[in-house]
């Protein structure tokens, strides 16, 4: 309550109201993403902070920089256990790399300071700064100067030169890229160092922050499936893991490897111990002598679509129609698989994606994003299964004003969980199992949703409606949102 | 997913699909309330545990038995550090009394079992059971035999006689009732008690389950303001807790008291060690030699109100209509104060709250409650702040097809919070502070939300509107929404 009224204080900070947490810690991690610097969550106890918890974990899989500030009841209330108590410490243990308590007035600035610099370290983690009630509404000796930033790690000559010498050495290498690598600096160094030694390249499956489209060096993500990325690294005897960890699927299955290094193929880490990934890059691409002109990816967009609507014909409208530095913010899991393609030639954009797998990210995410960049458009994908996790955001997008266009593939069922269910052996599926996976019945109306929130929307059920209401949500600034009735992918 | 595979091979097992984990955890204790056994969760890795967190805070302080069956990575995927793999332990630990992970499939039956004993320990606990994927996948010897109820602990001579000599002693004493003290049993007892030894009685700030109406020994429920529950125990020189804890504020204020026991009162716990409540009172008004007479609140209805729609008109209708045997749900907050009184001499009806805090909770504990008790209707006071942290429950009510009247007061406002922020001693609160308690721009509208998600609703703004609409909401078996358009309390 005091971190609330002092907001008026303090002209630099803008404090933005979410209906939910999950909203307010999502869009924390999308405002990260884009400006590079952490945002404040600001969360009630225990459960405000529970409520946040799929959101910090997707974050901290992301590695972007968060401080959280999470009240706590008064020094003196707290052993009464009163019915909000709660073990806050136990819940921001699992999401935070840094947790403390300010346990004095006098600590708090000093405390938060720390906590700026805790979230900023290993290129972003997320922080979360304990502050009783009473700590707060007691008298403080004001802030403190900020800490000075961490300096960042330079590249070290033992991992640069193993990795030289592995990619020179005539074995099959695959230089796996990740965490803010996907930018043009990181992309456009690992290229040259992939043309010099013939390497291959790729990136994990579900990039923070990918800068892609035309004129942008390409990179293929690792597949989602792992039969699918065993062909991909099918060969490789060595992995270069640049800001990116040894490939893992994402689920286990009977009678199927988790691990995905192929075996007997040696994987080296360019960044171990901290190192700045695209300095890494860059200094290894100058060591190997590599050339500067890379491959590009060409300027090409799908025609508009005409016919049915399906996966296929959104992605091409997306593709046909995606303006120029779209913040691109993809959650649109089984009906999205067409985007990629589509998009791949489209005028240059940054995708973001689901890092840690906890459905509800998209609206949050899209949210920070447009928060972050508000110059930019932002385009968000969003599943019907994971949008009704944040369906809130809604709110806020209109609330703050901003710049976001929302496609809503509307398919009636979780389809990647009936995937998995066909996946992980089960057999004879009966209809309570089914029911469980369908969300028909009653139908999901996204248009009166988002009505109920301030959202101007429509509905789409041909590819010509659709581009049409694509185009004009695009040209429109402010908040749009478009419900794509598709079938669910392969039906 | 080999859980949701199951589901067709037990058919004692009812599988309800929530749109979020936090609908699901809310139903599952508004199940165990009216039910008085334990409904399972299921729920995926932390991020799922995350989402259902805050109402499992409220489920352990309203002591009732829930099992959580967490789904987890496979045995040997789970050191991988997958992108879902997360730290369940911790998380479950925080509102759990039970934790338990399954490691082989010769346990999963026998842990099953344990954590059905132990849900239902101590009157009721959550138990969290974690399941690994291929613990679930793998050939299981099949099931064991439920084991065996714990009996109840009898009333201790020791307690009973201290309570007695106390009750008796001259002194003032109150009786402060909770937990399962508070259906027709616990309640008559009590005031046998309190009729014979002139003892006060009154019941926590937020009961569990609280029998009431025309018929049924009234109680006073002790005040959430602070100030209010002092005057009520002021005088007090004996409090007896039964199935209660000493009270204690919500939360701190600068320069208040936090424990409400008066200064030189004796407490005295009539149910220490677990004995069962209800026992040790109907034992104590044995002994104690009390008369078997007790008065009961008389009949009596409001007027149906008329002129502006406002929290005491609204109060009027729902006091003038309640239909006998209704579950009212109530996570009113605020607007929510007059019903109580208005509802005080309505047909006989159990009142159910947020025992923890943690908004969120009304839509999905009537959701629990009615599939609990298919007979009844069930009238659910919703906020519209506490409304949009769980309001996918509206579609889980729709496909159930449940019985359920939601009254959702619309105040654009967490109006409670605005009374926090003045209680909490904060300042020159500015305009940027006002705007993050405040819910309006854009309005929400309920009656489009509630349309997206397939429930007929109807808006109100009369008092003669709103008791109209009510009426035929409760006369028809099904889902219903009213939005009740009503000023902040005190505007």
């Amino acid at each position: 309550m005091h971190f609330v009224a002092a907001l008026d204080d303090v002209p630099e900070m803008r404090g933005i109201l979410g209906l939910f947490e999950g909203v307010v810690t999502g869009a924390a991690d999308g405002y990260a993403r884009m400006a590079g610097k952490p945002a404040a969550t600001l969360l009630h106890l225990g459960p405000g902070l529970g409520n946040g918890l799929a959101n910090l974990h997707n974050a901290r899989r992301a590695r972007v920089p968060m401080i959280n500030i999470v009240g706590d009841h008064a020094l003196a209330h707290k052993p009464l256990d009163a019915p909000l108590e709660s073990d806050i410490d136990a819940i921001a243990s699992a999401v935070s790399a840094w947790v403390t308590r300010s346990t004095s007035p006098d600590d708090v600035a000093t405390d938060a300071a720390h906590a700026v610099v805790a979230a900023t370290e290993d290129g972003g983690r997320v922080a979360t700064l304990i502050l009783p009630a009473d700590v707060c509404w007691s008298e403080s000796p004001g802030p403190v100067q900020p800490l000075p930033a961490l300096s960042q790690t330079p590249p070290t000559e033992a991992a640069q030169c193993a990795v030289a010498d592995a990619l020179r050495s005539g074995r099959k290498c695959m230089i796996l890229l990740g965490g803010r690598t996907l930018l043009e600096p990181g992309l456009r160094a690992a290229r040259r160092i992939a043309d010099a030694t013939g390497a291959g390249m790729m990136c994990e499956t579900f990039p923070t922050r990918l800068e892609r489209g035309a004129g942008v060096v390409p990179i293929d993500r690792l597949a989602y499936l792992g039969e699918f990325a065993q062909m991909q690294l099918d060969g490789s005897e060595v992995i270069v893991l640049v800001d990116a960890k040894a490939p893992v699927t994402f689920f286990a299955y009977p009678g199927k490897e988790s691990v995905l290094t192929p075996e007997g193929c040696e994987v080296i880490d360019l960044c171990a111990g901290g190192v700045d990934p695209v300095s890494a890059l860059t200094d290894l691409a100058e060591r190997i002598g590599c050339g500067t002109d890379v491959a590009v990816a060409p300027a090409a967009r799908p025609e508009r679509p005409t016919g049915p609507l399906t996966a296929e014909s959104v992605a091409a409208s997306i593709g046909a129609l995606l303006p120029e530095h779209t913040i691109l913010v993809d959650e649109s899991n089984t009906s999205g698989i067409f985007v990629a393609g589509a998009t791949a030639g489209a005028p240059r954009h940054d995708m973001l994606t689901l890092t840690g797998g906890a459905i509800g990210i998209g609206l949050p995410l899209a949210l920070g994003a447009a928060v972050a960049a508000p110059d930019r458009k932002v385009l968000c994908l969003e599943s019907d299964g994971s949008a009704m996790y944040t369906i809130q955001a809604l709110w806020t997008m209109v609330r703050e004003d901003l710049d976001i266009t929302i496609v809503l593939y509307n398919n009636s069922s979780y389809a990647v969980l009936n995937m998995e269910l066909n996946r992980v052996g089960a057999s004879n599926v009966g209809d309570k199992a089914r029911a469980m996976l369908d969300l028909s019945g009653p139908d999901l109306d996204f248009v009166a949703l988002a009505k109920g929130m301030g959202v101007t929307a429509s509905r789409a059920t041909t590819a010509e409606e659709f581009t049409d209401q694509l185009e004009a949500a695009l040209a429109h600034r402010g908040v749009r949102l478009v419900e794509a009735m598709v079938p669910v992918i392969g039906m």
